[in-house]
């Protein structure tokens, strides 16, 4: 059975949901995966690094981008654009990776609609926005309106889980990581609907 | 996190694809289950067990069960009504378990209609048509008419595959096997959609 056709592993959330210690603590069990890294033209916060956190570029390269349909998402986010690159996401998925994205409930739409197929989503968060708010704080990486903003835009998403195909509660890392091992496994088995037309058409073939 | 909400699999595909030899071999890795057994008017057949591979009730009982909607799905198919009594379905949700149905495409489609949020669905079949002849007659338990009818359906429904979430290919028993344990893992994971209502509702609650 060939399943090395690669598929897309979305995760939207608030950030403080603890969707990088996830990926971090499942990433030995899930196989081949390749991070999707976005693309900013928010300038570039201290301690975050240029291709690991974003890849940070100015607004002229990031319109000329969407103009030549290099993004498979965009949006414009309180002045700034982030974007994902269609490039690498192409590569991967041809080498058979798990592709996964830390994306926002716009984003998620965006690729549901262009490959729906291939494409299983979760939505991580916290089981409160009280214990949310507690993680931002303790974190003392942010400044306060950044954690306002961040709060705000939690509140907006939770509305939409609903549009997920799965919902996960971090309230116990280990427990939310096992769940998600799962969700990841079988997320590798969708198969693109040009394989399946394939065999569907080749399926009766002559004995 | 409580996922002890329950879940339905189904599993769709050709009589001779290996649905049965498939739950065997995953039984004891995918926790808590209960296989559906479906209700019939048709004739019990030589080798067959009442409870185990139907339940066998008149037509006057089947009509009665459709009147007092009784059926999860039903289906009237050469002459003869085949169906899912509710009942059992709903007591094994509530116990948490994984429900198991090995359903045709018209049941899943049913199924889709009433329990979505719910629901995982996968098409098993052999990797040709040819390999499910050959199977079929190997088998030799059955006469030809009855092979020639599975094929026929069989046609028929490899064309919806794109209906299910996932299509396994039952080339190597094991291989298809450890696929299957990891989407039935994941289908686990699905969230009733009152839950997710109840969470979301739930979510922004005071420190």
């Amino acid at each position: 059975m060939n399943h090395d056709t690669g598929a897309i592993l979305v995760l939207s959330g608030p950030s403080g949901a603890g969707k990088s210690s996830l990926i971090k603590k499942i990433e030995k069990e899930i196989g081949a995966y390749y991070f999707s890294i976005s693309t900013t033209t928010r300038p570039i916060r201290e301690g975050e690094v240029e291709g690991v956190h974003y890849y940070f570029v100015d607004r002229e390269q990031f319109e000329a981008d969407i103009e030549e349909e290099n993004f498979l998402e965009y949006a414009k986010v309180h002045g700034n654009y982030y974007g994902t690159s269609i490039k690498p996401v192409k590569k991967a998925l041809k080498e058979g990776k798990l592709v996964i994205f830390d994306i926002d409930v716009q984003g998620h739409d965006a690729v549901q609609k262009r490959l729906a197929d291939i494409t299983t989503s979760v939505f991580v968060t916290t089981p409160t926005l009280c214990e949310l708010k507690q993680r931002l704080n303790a974190r003392g990486t942010d400044a306060q309106e950044i954690i306002d903003g961040r709060i705000d835009v939690a509140k907006r998403e939770v509305q939409r889980i609903s549009e997920y195909d799965y919902l996960v509660i971090n309230d116990d890392l280990d427990e939310a990581a096992a769940v998600l091992v799962n969700i990841a496994k079988a997320a590798r088995m969708k198969i693109p609907s040009i394989k399946i037309n394939e065999f569907v058409l080749n399926w009766e073939d002559i004995c």
